[in-house]
């Protein structure tokens, strides 16, 4: 006998205390009903819950390829397959978190600052009600309203990034503002804590020397490709350092796993992360105090399979497993 | 001046009487949100509404390539793009009719009797109600589940069935009821109105010389798909006359149109309908009492682009139409 | 009650008589088993049968996309959607004929001429043995095998040629045999019945002004893709003579077919015909002395849902129907 | 004999009047060399030429699916397989036109305004070089850029539109200048003649039933796609007066075509024109002035097979063939 | 000079002995013929061979993505390129074992119990001639009605099981048989040698804390996902014992591998096996006494491209490599 | 502040010592404009180049699936993505060597040899001219022609052969020059340094024991998968050996990569090298004294996503580097 079906967790009818759960797939198959973030239910207000996950639904920075956009969209429907319990860690995020999926914040394709702006407030209401904001976007852009947000809240923050590329780079033609400048524009705004920023997975061919010189100016730390492939373990110990070093913002750009991973993504960059090693570097920040996350460049354009979108609804149920550890 | 955007139909606030409509673009751009159908709120209580739009997500009497599971999310996802004003109508089928997403039926592959009378018993709740069921299947089968709760309610009703096969075959290797039996049962049940079954855009080969006795001996009219290839008008005409008729249910079977127009099916023949062709059909019946109504076998998985889902959407938005028209 | 399953066509035990049949999908469901052309047996000795399915895999002679090698395997794994009764002709194939799959012809793909005459020699194995050979492609060079035996087998015949391009045209890039000159070298080879050539569907653009002139100057009809889009009565008209004029052999490339129905193949024009057009103009030619006929050009890459194979098997399934009316 | 080799159209060396000419396929083969519109040298100046065919990759004012950025790659790319000879018209486009690729022109997916100026720049520069100016797009605000440049230099013009929308609509999300506007803003700027614009295949639903009251208020003539659908003929005889009434603009907006035939582009509306119909259209307009034209909203994400990029390739040979006829 | 053509391994005529063994490429090609496992030929009666190979075309116990009848289809298709003799360990499996395909073993998607009977009658007439069964699935139900059979003529047995779920879990919507329980249910059967189970490659997230306790406390071991990627050569070392520890069933779910390598599959877990990891487990067992092995969940609609039937194809090649090794 | 943007490298106007880098992105940006290898521009005389970069469009020579004519078109356009500057080794290749895009050569799919002596006859001139020979196919038959021309300039070469296949078979169907015997004869006609042939990432299964005896009594090193899997530095450190040992030729062929990576190949093995595995191993011939170099089976038919050709682009981009290393 068991009493753990995979697809039937809870027999009995939902109390009140389960509203900020998955729905039980006994109720709505896996493959039926209504995509949202973890199956969650949809919920508006961020003062019934630990952590509200919204989209941000914008691709008018792209450079390359458009259609981030659609990655809210593809990340809920590819969540029907996600489930809340780590074997490794003990730690069943939805009985420690009540989460909901806040729905979309408005994004104006034409309109980044108007854009960054809906982002900066929705993600600043989060966090004025206690709880914790995470996104998925949309590109890169995305994480510079919602630093503003955490900045203004928390002070400057440290910085997990993990990307191919370290989004620290100078205009492009002529546009100041775009999803490769994000981390340089948090930077000159003080929106990072000194010290506080590791950049990982990041990797060539870049465009000219001087394309890191920015983040080397910065104090970034740099953990390149070459440092995970070679001794996971030893970035693994580095990530569980920066996990006690305070608040902290996570940000993932699906890019920074290898297009046989991710090939739903804008600008795919060869010879990046599997998607263990990227679900390892996200599991090694287990304590820390997470203070907004979030999840970007997925495109499911090039992912009719949407295995892309997958592996980033799993990172997505990975870093609230990260929060859920420290509660 | 205009004050028709195409994504931003309504600038005022919204008013209680806008909560069956599509929701604004404004709020929620289409490319964002939850998907639903047409764009409609979620609703549980058919009460509320004119119509109340369910998915039937089962796929368990499917012949040969099963993903008729996914038709539901499919459609909700491609309804992104749907409007409701016919030009050439004149109707804006939102004005007229309240209209919501009801959420996906329980379906449990293994079990189709069990399922079927799940969309029985929730198809006879939202007649009871005074409300029409629309349902997005799932294979053929889940129609015997509504015709059961139609006729019990409104006794045996006209139908107008479109589709490649008549579905009045024998079982397959023993098992007596799948989804190409649909009707005979419909009609051994007598759930059918007697002279009022039209069957539109069967077409060969088909396995055996007998395998249309079945329609043929039941009065069954058949207009095979050369009658509408060389003639559209006298079938539109037809179907008006049909129109006038009665109590009439629709159930259009997506494998009716051509594997150019909707590769996205189980069981696709050559040689079908155009979607000009599929979108005519149903318009015909402009004035129908329709009674309830069914869109079957629509299958993501061999279509990508979702060009099946988007055209289904739009036959849904067009049946609904023909209901609007009646009121 | 009914006694004709759509997949179940025979319930006693299989008699001899049935061995040159579909198999039943009673003990083999269109799912399941090994794929052959319209789910015949595999049987290598024409002298058992009245039509000899070959494929004859080669795509050497391409001038642009290959992949018509693999047309055999996608016909015979679309065959598993076929059936053999048409309700319009009242005609069931395999009552009528005893058909099965032949095998495959050895083609190599760097040599076009033994290629050829392998083909040439299986062709002239079925005819000797009374049988009518049907040949799946590969690129369109592999006809002039089959028409060389032909040829020898009857004479001169009629051709029916259905296809994008006329085919007649020169030398590229120095090489004189190619995909795109079959029917100039049939022609220069004394292979065409004087009078007795139809080509349908052609259309331009062209290279050039003089790429028709061989056509015209040898006689041959061309009905170009206008004729039969403003006036497909007529054109079956035309093809109903053609089918009186004596023995015939049936050229069809699936290019003659619009790319959106058939996608899958190497050289596409857009503008062609469509699914149910084709399915005419093969039907139109019932009662004809068809005393051999080719598909060709199927090429599975660019068509991964499989729906130009499909239509080429039901292409199949109707050529063989015509052969089965005028037994 | 024949001297018209489906690939290797001139034997002779280059001469230099034929500089302005496709390359020869006996040089390059099809699938070989560097992508250009119709396989045409890349030039940049237009006082060499007859024609301009100039890339404006630009997707930033897109409401829903972005991608068109990459339709000039996708187009050119496609092109491999295009002609230059009508049978029909006995006309050979490259005879009688200097044609080049001018490349694409700046575009900045962030700066519609900066962008719209650099096509207007660029078309003006083409103009007053006195060679027609054509564009690929991108999406279709592209045509504002290249209007407000033929109407500076001839006045306001007549127009030739087809399209599934009559992109005469308002704002979106309080942005007045999106792809769905484009010829609201070009009447307002008071570059369109006055009684001079013809609207095809644009088709329902709606948004609004408001919806086209610019365009009816604006004097617009819509042939809706019933029309078209239902006596191509009479459609056909109406462009060909059109073709007589002076200066002429075309404007080709993919999504006038079926998802079958087009699946390729941003907004599809099921129930649209074939590609043989599409392909008639332009035909219609031989002996027009045309001044300008653009073929917009190709976008090759949704269409790996580039079946839609094919078609607009081909639809670009027509229009340069009417445009060769009139000389 | 060398001997050893790649596609030509013999260029005497067939031998008797020869008749199990792959098809001379010289005389099919692998691009050209009848597709079947391994291109072995079809045979019927498991006392004329060592292995018989044997499509379980069902998936009516899958929980959300169906699709995996057509699993069989697609390894015969992939088998084309497989080969026989393995450069590490030396052995040429068709040298060693007699094998054939025995084609598919009627499954009938809406009755599970009756399709497990046909199961585990089929294979234990193999059993009963001395040969070895080997299945290719089909959903991981199938392993059911193999082990039922393997239980009854060898009494309980060792397994390995290659999955990223355990299959111990609870009902799905009250159904107790479906794809995630069968080795829940062949415990409580008896089927399985106490202490013999081996799991390796499960991963998290689950559904609940519990969701292993039935694996646990019928004491089956674990091998973590992370054990694998931790120390390959610990893991392998671990399988050689268990190789040398009495009967064994491998039971291969291609969902162990992941989604990069094998996207066709119906649940698909990122963070899994490489196809290399996935390869060295299983040549792991060298020296096994294999009683039967079975290879599942391959469901080729999201894959194409077909890597995943390549890759299943190549597993069951390493899985009678094996198996000669033995020998 | 940063002068560093990612797609913005040169504000200045284009210097004549720019000519041969790639196209400013300021000017044409990643997604506009033609596509040419790395960016570069199209250039035909070697004399004014350090390497110049020549397709070989040719798949005549292939033994199961065709398509790599088209790997040329499909590495110029993923190119778009593709950098200069090493982070790892600060070589930025740009700034060392003067490339070009040489166009493609001649390739008749009909005609080996003529293609083989085309190719030939270029690689002479560009070796004539002092500049290094980079080719892109085609199938892996090129290498031979390519050979011949560095043998005849440089003598006998070393050779490092990256490859799932050894490509020393034997004929096939009795033809001799096929794309698996390219190493065969390059051995035979004494192109090849004695003890200088090191073959990497071959791996079974093979048809038959002897498939490596010609590469073993040709004296040919092979290190197989596993010694790359297992010791990746190793390896690495090998390669550096041979990097000093004198001139060397090294030709990728792209299915030495895993399917995963890299789908888009004719002829892929499973249990292959990661992306990042393969950069290493051409990285690791960092100060090699390359004398030429291919990558060849990029065939991007099954690929539609472009991850092979980007992946390949990238491959290129980095044997460049080793060259400009040794600058």
């Amino acid at each position: 006998m068991t009493d753990g079906p995979p697809d039937a967790s809870d027999k009995a009818p939902e109390r009140p205390e389960q509203a900020f759960k998955p729905r039980s797939t006994r109720e709505v198959p896996r493959f039926a009903g209504a995509s949202s973030f973890l199956r969650l239910p949809f919920h508006d207000d961020p003062r019934d819950v630990d952590v509200l996950i919204c989209g941000a639904p914008f691709d008018g920075a792209t450079t390359y390829r458009p259609g981030a956009r659609f990655g809210p969209r593809a990340v809920r429907e590819a969540s029907a397959l996600t489930r809340g319990y780590h074997p490794a860690s003990g730690v069943d995020l939805f009985e420690r978190l009540r989460c909901a999926d806040g729905g979309d914040i408005l994004c104006v394709p034409m309109e980044i600052e108007r854009t960054l702006e809906n982002i900066r407030a929705r993600v600043a209401e989060v966090l004025a009600a206690g709880a914790v904001p995470a996104l998925v976007g949309g590109d890169h852009s995305i994480s510079l309203g919602a630093l503003r947000a955490v900045a203004a809240h928390h002070g400057p923050v440290g910085l997990v990034h993990i990307d191919a590329h370290a989004d620290t780079f100078g205009p492009a033609w002529g546009v100041d503002l775009h999803h490769g400048t994000v981390f340089r524009h948090a930077q000159q705004e003080g929106l990072l804590r000194q010290g506080g920023v590791l950049q990982l997975a990041i990797r060539g061919p870049l465009t000219s020397a001087s394309d890191l010189d920015f983040a080397h100016a910065a104090g970034f730390e740099l953990l390149m490709i070459d440092a995970i492939k070679r001794d996971l373990a030893k970035v693994e110990a580095r990530l569980a350092r920066a996990a006690a070093s305070g608040p902290l913002y996570l940000s993932f750009d699906i890019d920074a796993v290898d297009p046989a991973y991710a090939p739903g993504t804008g600008t795919p960059v060869p010879g990046g992360l599997t998607s263990y090693e990227a679900l390892c570097l996200v599991r090694a920040l287990a304590g820390a105090q997470l203070v907004g996350l979030d999840l970007v460049e997925i495109s499911p354009e090039r992912d009719p399979g949407g295995q892309t979108a997958l592996l980033g609804a799993s990172l997505l149920a990975e870093a609230l497993s990260v929060l859920a550890a420290s509660r």
